[in-house]
């Protein structure tokens, strides 16, 4: 009888939630949506029933499910299984997650944080593999992170480190939304790169993207590399300021972690190579010349799913006894 | 027979040593003298020559020394016990140093970085006893540090983690030595706080310094100390400067490898409670709102000794086999 494992990953608004084999291959995959009122006993039910119709859909018996990883966003004591306050899900203050979760699906579970979760996929099966020291960046609506040192997340003292997004840069800089002024999230998350490019036209700044704005009320991320692509002087100075931003605190994390390997994740990597490119070549230009850094900076593999592949390789790590 | 340890800390130009007991208390300590262009095997000799008068003078035996912790500056491979470069030692280039001192002296010895074995050595003896996850930075002529997570040091993929001075805070901001722009170092240091008040004064600015540079062609940290609890204006600013970047450094750390402690040494902390009250004034005023965070910012205890204590602590450690 071969292993199989789920890996989870909650999100805002959904649950997804994949099924792997014994060398993590993923076997299927579904998401189902949760309100923001969930209790955490109906999410479980919810997961344990859908983890359940996965199994009966591939033929698979219970016996043959060995561990569940659980990835989510929220604030954890991960040592007692804790989920200690959650943005997305209200019910969610201070609850044994971990252990409601192993009594209802009887099986081992590891509670990770979401951006931990999906830096271990990237590090096992993704943009990570063959490094032991990493560090992973999530560039979505907010920015997120992982730090992986001598082949171990970093958790810090409170189960709260590698809150990567709220490195300030720029002390008093643009007001993010934790309440700190100047975080890289304030400049490079994709809600902050079509926000500073806003900003910018509002400013008066002349731009392609003035119209685009006129015609749909607002502009994303996308617009702004779209335009880019177009050849807009405006696109190009926000996308320089976001790739310097991010080139900053990949020369932090250099000099802090000192990573072999730094993975780039998110709906902002859609930008593409041009993006890349230039935040090496702000790294090359800004970083020190005391030695010769060799660390590479590249984009994530494994998609959308890294956050359930991760959470199925931890799984895969887990004891029978935890 | 109980067990003694020595404590070695290689600067630029002394090698301090420091004869341990089996509790870690320092028996006795002594510093001798070393030219920047001592060979490798010189520096070898004369720190065997030394431990032997220390034992003598002791009235131990070569038999009660188990093992010998070195500190030092420089770059290392840890893994293999080679100095890879020192700034300060010009022969020592690609050095099996670990090699020679074991061949040398007969003896386990462990080699670390200088900021690391600082670190330890509060970690193990000093302000960072009790938490097993501390940060650490000595503000001296320049800034270094260590870090250590869940007891251990971060040590990074080329052993060169923990750079803390040269982490970026002002983007485009002063130039650092090290050829990057905007690093703490440039704002916090004693050479740079003395700095930052000469370039204002030499700007126009108004203060009792100007005086003081007058009579003395330069200024030091400890004169804009002085002049600080005299109540010069410049002084407090130049003061509040230095604690907002250290405090923006807190609050990153925080985020990033979330310490227990962090923990600041050299000879900055002179300046006394006046600047780690401001410290953790601005480390109040701008960290997040999400979560109220609990971690300690403290100077340290050990002083001078701090790389001789932690160089022993981590001779304590080793095994036998090392």
């Amino acid at each position: 009888m071969s292993e199989t494992f789920i890996g989870t990953d909650i999100g805002g608004t959904n649950i997804k939630l994949g099924l792997f084999d014994s060398e993590l291959k993923l076997v299927c995959k579904t998401s189902v949506p949760v309100e923001a009122d969930i209790m955490p006993e109906a999410m479980v039910d919810l997961i344990g029933e859908t983890i359940e119709k996965m199994l009966a859909d591939n033929n698979l018996s219970k016996e043959e499910l060995r561990s569940i990883g659980v990835g989510s966003t929220g604030q954890f004591n991960l040592d007692d299984g804790f989920m200690i306050s959650n943005p997305n899900l209200t019910s969610f203050q201070n609850v044994p997650f971990g252990k409601i979760l192993v009594e209802r699906l009887g099986k081992p579970v590891v509670l990770e944080n979401d951006g931990n979760a999906a830096c271990w996929g990237e590090y096992a099966l993704g943009a990570g593999r063959g490094v032991e020291d990493m560090v992973f960046f999530t560039l979505g609506t907010g920015i997120g992170g992982g730090i992986i040192n001598q082949g171990k997340l970093v958790h810090g003292s409170n189960d709260s480190g590698a809150e990567l997004g709220h490195i300030i840069i720029y002390p008093d800089g643009r007001l993010c939304g934790c309440g700190q002024r100047g975080c890289v999230e304030a400049y490079a998350s994709a809600k902050s790169t079509a926000k500073r490019a806003t900003d910018a036209i509002e400013g008066g700044a002349e731009s392609s993207l003035k119209k685009a704005i006129e015609e749909k009320g607002k502009i994303t991320a996308k617009d702004v590399y779209e335009h880019l692509k177009a050849g807009d002087a405006l696109a190009k100075e926000i996308t320089d300021g976001t790739a310097k931003a991010l080139a900053m605190v990949c020369i932090n994390m250099l000099h802090i972690t000192e990573p072999k390997r730094i993975v780039f994740a998110g709906g902002m990597i859609a930008a593409g190579e041009v993006l890349l490119k230039r935040i090496k070549e702000y790294f090359d230009e800004q970083i020190w010349r005391l030695k010769k850094e060799t660390v590479e900076i590249c984009f994530a593999t494994l998609g959308e799913d890294a956050g359930i592949v991760g959470a199925a390789a931890l799984a895969r790590d887990v004891k029978e006894e935890d």
